[in-house]
């Protein structure tokens, strides 16, 4: 309704009471108003109504939604089902153009207006979170592992020569998958034992790239959030080193944002050396289906590059889970979840400490992980470890992994001994467990509950008829 | 409600009334398990209710949905937003393992059983349509684009020792920039002119396959579905050079899959020669917003690796669009849709003949362009015949393209003479319109009555004034 | 997005682009200003996009979705469940207000504005169907027994010394009730058998009228749509004995609205004599769920009083209801609906007459009932015919009757003889079935195959074994 | 997804992560059988998944979702628009047949069960809040004053030479029009001042009976939630004159289950005496939209006759709200909502107390009064006491009254003295809020500081500038 119509409705509703109604329309389009005037992610939260009727509104500058269109090509957004279209919002083009996933669309006004807020009020979340460095970003529909092959494929061009990704070792599958899909040949550095803790062993980065001569390397690929004993990399020494031998320096922060010791690293890292791009999962970080990767740097020339590598157009879903979470978040109340989240991990550390003296183990001291926590485990001649693991799943724990550092894998061609543990030779069988955006106290108690009585029957603390017990139970 | 629940319900509504019920619910029941068994797109589509619970039914498999679930882990699929949540009917995971992107996954067997069953419904759709002895496929969160870099990044792994990418060409961006984002040196094959059609040069590809050896081409990328006047490639002789040589043959089958013609072209491809995959579009072929494509092959092993290329998970709200659809759809609905498509190729042809001959121009004899036309255009001292297309865009006509057959563009340091028209040397100017999937009779007509005004206004049949005139009407 | 928004845009999309989402808004804000000025129902259905915007703008203006609105009522439509809150599109106030339910609420300009709205709508679509003497109208979250009962109410207040409502019969138990309800006797006239038809017994209602006196009677209450045999009220007629007598009139024209033949007789009646009210189901006219009514007369004030009869607030939702049905029906959707049904009445009758030959039953002679049909039936010594029925009804039939004419049935004190055929001797037993609106010819094709093959069956023209067989079947 | 389902999934996702899935909905299965089995509103309240899906189960039970229904009936639930059908979770029948709202209905049984299992919930819920002895409850698709008018046309019934009401005045329209409506006469008993408190004139209620004689008495119908100063009627004493006359006796508890001592009181009163229904609305004490009300008595057969009394089917929407909405909440969740009401009453009783004190003012002693709390006004000689109501309402204030005690009435041929005050004689003008469920801490705040502000600009405490200042901001 415009002016007109409001002014036309006052032969049906006294103008009284359309004085408030037309009072908070007005709010509302403020609301709106200054998200285009400054693109920034809101201070304050919009109600659920705000958003679908920005949403909807945003939906019909498309053209498959222009009420006399007429459509003559090949792709013109027609959705089949009724369904499919009210769960897109009636959004059909996705984003980006055939030259450019950042480009705005001729026939989607609405759809390529709500990418850009998107990437801006992303930007604004990063930098209000610690980055405040950075330059630029732009949501990918891809999730972290093809964002960095997408990194890594955009160096490509600019390094022809480039053979190697130097990588400090991560047990984690898609990280070490994505330099292979590239094209590259991964360098493994090990990690150095310091305490109970894993960090990186900055030297022999140094080395190896003096060895393969800088030209040849593509970049180095450091990461920041993942499972203890392994703490964040040591960003700063590796920007370093990068910003010396001139070698491209690619951060995978999966699910740092949600910890502002990840994202202070990574500015620090930017502020002392190199960094080209740091890689961060919607899911993990503003609780989101899986499916969206921000793809953010120092220098907005190199994301541009990397928006123009994503040949033809993508899918819209995870831009539009974006738009909506972060409208409906504000600054304000992802702070909040960071604040709790913060303190969710000093309970979690310290419940864990209580069941782990219980059993005599000890929680891991690894300071330089923000969100994970390992816990030594019991050995129990009769059972393997990762039965540990099975019964925790089975009693509703997710997220748990059971880490025997026995375990070698083949990926792609290199080996790696003790996978899982990040390292050839961790000395403890552990656990970890994870305080991650969105846990509840209520998870905390549960899980330790399920552990504590996982532990009791798996030491045989308790007599064997009870353990009998628990194969129904289980 | 199960057995049980049914049978507690007599107590409060009578038993005859109950029984129909009972009866309704089984035929649902019916539907599911005939999918379960065949694994098959079914012959009629469900309605809409049946398929909503359906996808609850799977929602509720996943583990962020569990009632008593408690995560501790990094990613735990916690959605922020209700309205999220909801346009996603709860399903958090996304698809795919950090390994393979399609695996299952342990913590969201609904999610991961919807995957499967979309794979193997839209495999059943691909061999019902024509390409009866494709062996696998997989569906994409990526457009065709992005689709096309994937399979070529599958050929490197296998090719180290490859170069080049040899492309007949045509003029659509996306598909170009797919061969230098995979990190290949494109090899341009000009078209030959065969009457009004441009078609595919096999001799000057034999020549560049034996000129620079087999052993370094990584692929031989042809395309079926184009605007006119090129026409559909020679994939069958193509596919026999692929056979000869030992070099790869990937397809692009963007929106080939509405046409009965591209998918037999396939198939015999297949059958003389070599074809490793054929990539098509979800939203150009099943009328699903932008933002996946489906991988097919006729050698599973290959269409397997190309799964195993994808590091990490995907978003899985294209899988959710296209499940919802082909249930919705059904082989009969898709049929349907194919052929009331070919009819409006033969209506739009006619009536744009018809518009021609009014203004002495003609429609291009392509006839093996089974979706698009091409009609030429009249010339205007005055205006240039850009100014046309933008008149029929503005009059809310989108997917023509006005070509000018004059236009020179440079990408990524390749030069483009006569960009646009598939040719260095196209004879004629032209405009073309597609006869795409879910185009309606009142398309048609909207087009050419719009089409006629802009051509009357254009060549100026009208006098001045009215002429004049047209700029407030635009 | 006001236009401030608009141009702020600019600075992320390109004008060019914006300027055809701006005509498309102009385009839908001017569907709204419409509706605002002229109070009419679209001549051309609106799209579901353009309704839901619509919706959820009103919706805004409602105080419970004012951004600072604090609430200290006892009744500030706080809504608990997302669920709900989302299914009635965040309007909580219902309608009306504790003095008329016609009136607009303070708190609820957007609610009471859609409510005025609907009323306007209904209102042109009732003229439009053929009552164009029609001076207002109602739309009651009321189905039409209660709302017949509202009518007698309103009666009651200007008629303190009222006692009787004359009933020309109809077996259907919610009208008959109403005078019950209302706390009037139901005088029930019995109708007259003319051929095949029953018709209004006109001068037995003018003897009741002079014998109970004018002025003790309530009200004369006729029928318009009811099941064959039984033919439509002689309007005309009843309606001059009121107006020669001074007692109101009012009609209940439950599913007449879509046909033009009762809308014809309403507005004839109420030109040559009196009609006070007639009334009509939501559901049943316009493909709503069960739960509303419009009353409408043709004196304003009298259905003014109606609306001041009602105590306090009611549910708005039967008025959502309408209100998006109307917008998206459209006058022309609304007259293609009537057009349909009248042709599917036509096939239904001959595709009857087909089965009623083959078994030497014919279909009853029933001109005066546009919409429902009677056949005669077989006898079976062995079968009661209620079996018939059932057997129907088994196979997904719904809506036929079965009639013996041989029930007797005790209402409120009032034996009726014949219950079901709406006479207490009528000659044969038979079986009715209605082409309503929204029919299809599917739902022909596969009644007509059921009732085939019951009477089959029933008939026994196929042998025992079969008839056996049956069994099964049902 | 049945049994055999499920094993199919085998062969698309391992056994093992099948294995919670089905636990899971193991669970949830479990859910509904103990709500089929005990009829009772759940412990604890369920998620939003669980109901949705249940819901839909229920409607895929009624014919108009019948994979192969035929309708040829005129009422066969045949929905239009699909966002009406989607809003209705496809349920269309509505709820009760033509002799009875409580009946269920042969093509519905997906909505009838619904219906009933609602009915069960809420009497287990009234129960549970303190009326235990309550027999039997009716959710009609009614506000409460028509459900009031349905109760007395039911006791016209039982006693058709009644022709009186009696009736404690409380001064809110709908009520004491339920009685015109339904045709009776009112007896207005004024009420007594008792310090700050209005009480019910017990001795007064005793002489009209008396004098009219107990057998003209319709009922007496008294209230529990009302505005302060008034108190809850002395429902104990009024329910022992009804028992000692043999009159009817039905409670108004319009908001009243939000608190405890109402339903106190309507237990005791029924233990000591005769209470035949009472009634309460629902959106004022279970946050549903308005347009339910809940009749409920002691003696199941009353309470069938009220439902023998509504002729016809009726809308099915309250219905569905209640029961997603008593589904969502459960017992738990409704206590929890009563608790922090009963808090918030105490917290706003002291912010007003501070506030009074600051402007020499006080709140009003009426300790009768769970709900609703009275303050004192300031004079001034200039500004007319409504605008302060004015200008808290345009501040966002929503629900409070200003009551000046001079105001003058007519309704319905009666003249009501002092109207708004519930007396012709109460000594101040006072300003009313009230803490109702739902209600947050936060409203509390806006309002204090809005009243606040209002009074310090009322009563002139800043000086004339700020005043005049004042004026733009309202």
């Amino acid at each position: 309704m415009n002016e007109t119509s409001y002014k036309l409705a006052e032969r049906l509703v006294p103008t009284t009471y359309l004085h408030q109604a037309s009072e908070s329309r007005t709010a509302r389009e403020k609301l709106i108003r200054i998200l285009m005037e400054q693109h920034k992610c809101p201070e304050e939260g919009w109600d659920d109504a705000s958003i679908e009727l920005f949403l909807n509104d945003l939906a019909l500058m498309d053209s498959n939604n222009f009420p006399h269109n007429c459509g003559v090509g090949e792709r013109e957004a027609r959705i089949y089902s009724g369904l499919v279209s009210k769960r897109h919002y009636r959004l059909g083009h996705g984003i980006g153009r055939s030259g450019d996933i950042a480009e705005v669309q001729p026939k989607a006004a609405g759809s390529s207006l709500m990418n850009k807020l998107t990437n801006c009020m992303v930007l604004d979340l990063i930098r209000a979170t610690g980055v405040r460095k950075t330059a630029a970003c732009l949501v990918v529909p891809l999730a972290t592992g093809m964002s960095m092959v997408l990194c890594l494929l955009t160096v490509r061009q600019q390094r022809p020569g480039a053979k190697y990704v130097i990588w400090p070792r991560i047990d984690q599958k898609s990280c070490f998958k994505a330099i292979i899909t590239a094209g590259f040949e991964p360098v493994v550095i090990e990690n150095c034992l310091d305490g109970d803790e894993l960090r990186t062993d900055v030297a022999e980065i140094d080395r190896q790239i003096t060895a393969l001569k800088p030209e040849s390397i593509a970049a180095v690929m450091t990461t920041t959030s993942c499972f203890a004993p392994r703490g964040i990399d040591k960003l700063e020494d590796v920007a370093r080193l990068c910003s010396r031998y001139g070698v491209p320096h690619i951060i995978n922060n999966a699910y740092g944002v949600q910890s502002t010791k990840c994202m202070h690293h990574i500015q620090e890292a930017a502020r002392v050396g190199r960094v080209d791009a740091f890689v961060q999962s919607t899911d993990k970080n503003f609780m989101v289906p899986v499916g969206g990767a921000v793809i953010a740097g120092f220098d907005s020339a190199f994301i541009q590059q990397v928006g123009k590598m994503y040949p033809g157009r993508a899918s819209g879903s995870p831009v539009v889970d974006l738009f909506i979470t972060l409208l409906s978040m504000g600054i304000r109340g992802h702070k909040k979840l960071l604040e709790d989240r913060k303190a969710l991990k000093s309970l979690l550390t310290q419940r864990m400490e209580g069941v782990a003296e219980k059993y005599g183990l000890r929680v891991l001291n690894t300071k330089n992980n923000p969100i994970s926590i390992a816990m030594t485990l019991p050995e129990n001649m009769n059972i393997p470890l990762t039965e540990l693991g099975s019964r925790l799943f089975l009693r509703g724990v997710s997220g748990t992994r059971v880490i025997r550092t026995s375990d070698d894998k083949m990926i792609a061609g290199t080996r790696f001994i003790g996978w899982g543990s990040h390292s050839k030779s961790y000395p403890y069988a552990y656990l970890t467990a994870a305080a991650s955006i969105g846990m509840t106290e209520e998870d905390v108690d549960l899980f330790i509950q399920r552990l504590d009585k996982c532990l009791e029957k798996f030491t045989g603390t308790k007599n064997t008829k009870e353990t009998y017990g628990s194969e129904n139970d289980v």
